[in-house]
């Protein structure tokens, strides 16, 4: 996503950002069924069509892969080199994962539930389908749904068609597209995607920490026009105002700090109201009366749990959760 | 655009390539306006209503940007890294540049159009805002079109809402978006676009030759499933079949040739049906029985203006218009 994205409150289709871990399956709606199983009273196998004649949720969710920030991080971190732009705001529609874990019944003993995506490829030289488990009590009183829909339209193939989970408040890799399987499973499952990617690991041979909410982060717009090459940017003298999002999974954004001195000194920006609700980002704003010469602009957010940006990147061997501040060098000319 | 979108006749929004020379501009449809003026009996100032108005045509045209394969290029270019996924084919859809030119009345003179886009930067030093021109004969007679939609819906705003150029057969980067304004000249626009940028030069002080129709072609879907992070497939053994799709804005496809050797030798694939015109690519099939062990694909496309794709990438400065033969390692698994 561009950053000069951030200024609609829903992220156009073609904006957001996304992650192909494989390829983008080749989906035919008329044949595909999602099939919940495992622990069960009531296996089903779904159709669009089925789907679609249940309850409709909406949720408006800010969605940010674990890896955004990666290119800021030193020693370099070889995987998809994100700087800031991996991240956007969609309206998902579809079925709440309670209400159909409800339908199915699930039975006693049951611990987690595993999301199997049609998306298939080799990693860590395993050959598997792209899926990850959650565990069972969060999605019965969490948001998550299943979407077949986004920003009003059937899910275009990129983000999932016919259909994806979404968990509003986690990193993008727990969100599986092209569903084709929920199973329901009574141990812990090791996977791939569980057990080796996406954990914050320092040593190669630690298990690591799972990476779950998405940590605090606030960007701005940067302001002012881009040079073509080094994306410098040049902004005109006077008063002005710098605008941006923040979002936080862990807890509610309380707060956002600007400097335009490169971090020496902070200033209180006014946050917009949660006009979409919780699990998305909100607005914010900063005067700033703009004097020519060179300014670093920084931004950092703080939510309700007291987690705040840090001001240098964080380092960890997948180059994961780096929400350190962004920074903007402009040339302000008069 | 992942090249397993080449699945696809019409490209789904979000996976057609994209390049933002500057940022995208903030518009308002309801204050934006078109100003056709110079050397024009009749200048016009064009709402957006005054243009859907107008008579409507649609175009399926295949859009390549002239940096596609420059990844390839060898020693190195410096600019967007493009490896073959810089296309994309849509159905533009608006009002015939011939004919608001006709509408406006262009004089005596007139030698081109220069075609301004809302979109402001920095490049070699000078601030602008992108704008490039044709000659006025080529759209007299040819079907270059302001599209207000594609592929049914409205522009998004990184396809260049609310309006854009789309010049069939060239690349990309002729094709303005953003549009505000379309002046008829009586001269040749010398703009840093025209005199710098987009010119095939050997030397930093030759003036070199201007880039125009794209060069032919042709892409397969990496058959198989990739390994995450080289990308390289793995691909089961046994008889299946090799697809693509070939294009060339010069002259029309005539031939695709298959290479499952590295471009030892050579066999013709069954070229499909021009279902989209004469300015979309054409698709392409070759049986392929996949023997375990490793192979080289390649494909190469023919026009009939005798063009056909170079083995080996040429090299010039900006690391255009390399449309060597693509080459997939594949791993074949018996």
């Amino acid at each position: 996503m561009p950053l000069e994205a951030l200024r609609w409150d829903v992220t156009p289709i073609g904006l957001h950002y996304l992650l192909t871990h494989y390829d983008i399956p080749d989906v035919d709606a008329a044949d595909w069924r999602l099939a919940v199983e495992g622990l069960v009273e009531r296996p089903l196998t779904l159709s669009l069509d089925d789907l679609r004649a249940r309850p409709v949720v909406e949720v408006p969710v800010t969605m940010e892969c674990a890896g955004n920030g990666r290119a800021h991080v030193e020693p370099h971190v070889v995987s998809q080199p994100w700087l800031l732009e991996a991240v956007g705001t969609a309206r998902w529609r579809g079925v709440a994962v309670s209400s159909l874990l409800e339908e199915a019944g699930v039975k006693e003993g049951a611990l987690e539930v595993l999301f199997t995506g049609l998306d298939r490829g080799v990693e860590g030289e395993e050959e598997q389908a792209y899926e990850r488990s959650l565990q069972v009590a969060g999605l019965v009183e969490g948001d998550a749904l299943l979407a077949y829909e986004v920003n009003g339209v059937p899910l275009p193939p990129q983000h999932g068609y016919p259909l994806r989970l979404v968990v509003p408040g986690w990193y993008g890799m727990t969100s599986v597209k092209w569903l084709s399987r929920i199973a329901v499973l009574d141990e812990p499952f090791g996977g791939y995607q569980m057990r080796h990617s996406y954990r914050v690991r320092h040593e190669e041979d630690e298990p690591g920490e799972p990476i779950t909410a998405i940590a605090p982060r606030s960007l701005m717009i940067p302001p002012g026009i881009p040079e073509f090459l080094s994306r410098a940017r040049v902004v005109e003298a006077g008063r002005g105002e710098i605008v941006g999002r923040a979002w936080s999974g862990a807890a509610e954004i309380v707060g956002v700090d600007v400097s335009t001195d490169g971090g020496r000194t902070w200033a209180a920006a006014e946050l917009g109201d949660a006009v979409l609700g919780r699990w998305a980002w909100r607005s914010w704003r900063f005067a700033w009366d703009a004097e020519p010469g060179e300014h670093e602009l920084c931004c950092r957010a703080r939510d309700a749990a007291g987690n705040e940006q840090p001001l240098e990147p964080p380092w960890n061997l997948g180059g994961y959760v780096n929400n350190a501040v962004q920074r903007v060098a402009v040339t302000v000319v008069g």
